[in-house]
């Protein structure tokens, strides 16, 4: 069984047969963090950095990413290792410049309502992540993707990252029933934000491994040299030493998925 | 007791002891409609006609606003009545061109985590309404609200207009308690919209009577000369004679508020 | 406009045009503590005693309330102060037990869907409250209700006491167009439980006050003659000052909306 | 790595390394319809049959289960396959009653609350799975299994069975990652129910292999010999066809698993 839907980005696959990983720091806090990352993430076969310059911040009094400058060491971290730059965009404003730099924009949780950005986004060349907002139903996720396909950008694909409901032992709640809704009503490729759905790096790999075993097309995880110093969201970043495990235990599932197929 | 709060935009006060009201379509459609309304608002005593030109719609295919001509209809309203016209903008590129035509910007439910029109809103002039988002907490909200004072634009009036829960049988879930909490923790003036809240006509009166009761600031409602051929929202529109009823109550709720706080 | 739904308990009317006050301790502690919130809340007018004698606790190692023991010190109350005993039923082998000394028999918002006890209270004359489910749905409510009237008690009422939301800023979210909107379905009276709704002693005047313009058809409250003491629910007890200054708001609230009733 | 928890039951082993298949149908409807579907799972190595005799439904009006008569089905079942049977108790006073037919008793959903059911619960010698409130926190959840445990009954599993959330694009919100939470909390078993969890028969394969891989210790699925004529939940039962689909693919997940499980 052949699956030829997804698309292509300089020459990495998104959907289809084999899942993709994206990794990367939560934040681009300095150079010096996102090459040890960015190195690390390559080293483990890894094809496209995710890393944010611009962050959505619930404060306004809250480090707001390093903005252009981050865009940069981003580059920088392309350069030296050819990793595809994966970043977000939050404002139609910023489309141009974050452009420059990356080859994936991504649209963060709080911006699936926002629609003068997805108007925009349709019209771009650059392919785009859609994040699912955790308070959109799978209908409102589909409709917002249509928004930008109508411009008539195909290369999009989405991302479940939880939504928020009563409980919060974990810190949003993975859906990823929708995961396999979607893979049924959609040939839009879907992954998984295993970090930001259950802010706790001991989760991601189980929820990774269900992730794939659902049927979804990949997975983003946030790596951070020294979590527990992390700018943001260090509690849910996978150490170093955590990503190679989970990698390991990746590549594992992904191996038996594909032998599940061919026996088809 | 005197309350203080609240500021005034061209001589008509938010906040403070005397609830506002605010009325008007939920979509500018045509002059006609809007001329009709915009008179019935008027002679009901209302100081501010609420309209959208631009608007946020879950699906691309729906009907997205009459856009700038939208706002010169909202502009021949004001100049026939004298009305104050607050609608609603979607995007920082949006702000200059909004600004030239109304009184009072608004912020809708699903931009109130649009980071970067809230930073761009904290630097006009233009007095703002927040609409609570669907999805946010109280804490949520008031930091999205300091987005907006930390910029320098103190005129700022926060809306509250349903949470999402796991029940439908309203359209949200009108969270009055919050604006009662959000009366004991901040100084800035807070309304509700049951129209969107509850989504049904038949509830705009009780929750309004409620809302004044619990403390809010006022009350923002949809008024349509024929609900039922609205292209917008229709089942949550007051009739113009339903909008009569209400202003009655509205009227006999805010004295009864008055008296009590004259016995104090 | 002369309602007559509702029905009598020993001479105290429950729903019909004026609202009803219950008032009492959430837990029966001593005997000391239940006279002391039995007498203040008979001065203050109330007819309706409630009080706490099984408790369903989240937790098993949480105080289970007194049991018979507590049932025996709400009839000793009763015995002084000639106030009606309401109190919570929690399982069908309790209620031959309960019915002995209490005069409302009181379903918790955890048992709304213990369909087994709810059928058996259909078969008892002992009248009933049952409280809203804080995961049900109004259509799950009114069904609930359906499975006591179904047996043949017609005198239930309802209790709106907050349902569950993804914001905690108040322990539930009061869903005050649930009670509206009740009102157009059903002629079964429904009150509401702002100490349990909102966790905060100092949002249930504006909540109860708001419920009655909404239309309830009463409040129940808890008060505590010392709630930084209470074993039980303390930061959402009045005490027996902010009791008084409840009870005249009350009064007040009531007066304005009979007044209003006898306009039209 | 060998994991010592789980209990047995009769032979069959709940936890530990193996994970267990509970299926059956919703309802015992008739006698023809159980066998049917019994000898279906025995035949495909399943070693616990489920079914509902009494049954807790959302309205008075919907069939309530053959009670006691389907209890004698469930025991025939069992005496012809060897089966072991896993039935629901609704209210203490049934306990008796199931316990002279059931191997396993099952405490649903609308009930985990029912804090009298647990403690009776806790007294028995019956193994009992109790399924997460669809409106309960993990922690809730947690202590309502501490009332079981508390009175001295250790043969304890657990279910999660999706909960309510604002999305019904799935019929409630199946969460995985509670699953791998309790797993790191707690060393009771615990397994899912993907039929109740998404209501649709086509989301149960992919959500229990990754409720495998997400280290669940089972799964327990509604089986129908003709859905569409189901007296209850026909949508979401698996059919005999699509039923041994499900079976071989969790075999091979099951095995992949164990081979995972070596390499350590």
């Amino acid at each position: 069984m052949d699956d030829r839907t997804g698309f292509e980005v300089s020459g990495v696959r998104i959907g289809g047969n084999e899942p993709v990983i994206i990794a990367g720091p939560c934040t681009v806090e300095s150079e010096a963090q996102t090459m040890v990352v960015a190195r690390a993430v390559k080293a483990a076969g890894v094809k496209i950095l995710r890393g944010g310059a611009f962050k959505p911040r619930t404060s306004p009094y809250s480090f707001q990413g390093l903005g252009e400058e981050g865009l940069k060491i981003l580059k920088a971290a392309k350069d030296e290792t050819g990793l595809l730059i994966q970043t977000e965009v939050m404002d139609t404003s910023q489309i141009d410049l974050i452009c420059k730099y990356a080859d994936i924009l991504q649209v963060g949780t709080r911006n699936m309502m926002n629609y003068s950005l997805l108007k925009a986004l349709g019209e771009v060349k650059v392919p785009v992540m859609l994040k699912r907002g955790f308070m959109a139903t799978v209908e409102e996720f589909m409709l917002a993707a249509e928004y930008i396909t109508k411009g008539g950008n195909e290369r999009l694909f989405l991302c479940e990252r939880g939504i928020r409901s009563f409980d919060d032992s974990t810190r949003f709640t993975l859906d990823l029933a929708a995961v396999a809704l979607i893979k049924k009503m959609s040939s839009l490729p879907i992954i998984i934000d295993p970090s930001h759905a259950t802010g706790r790096a001991d989760l991601i790999i189980p929820m990774s491994l269900a992730a794939l075993a659902a049927g979804a097309d990949g997975v983003m995880v946030e790596v951070h040299p020294r979590p527990e110093k992390a700018m943001c969201d260090g509690l849910q970043s996978l150490s170093l030493e955590m990503f190679e495990e989970f990698m390991a235990k990746m590549r594992s599932m992904i191996e038996f998925l594909a032998s599940q197929r061919r026996e088809l």
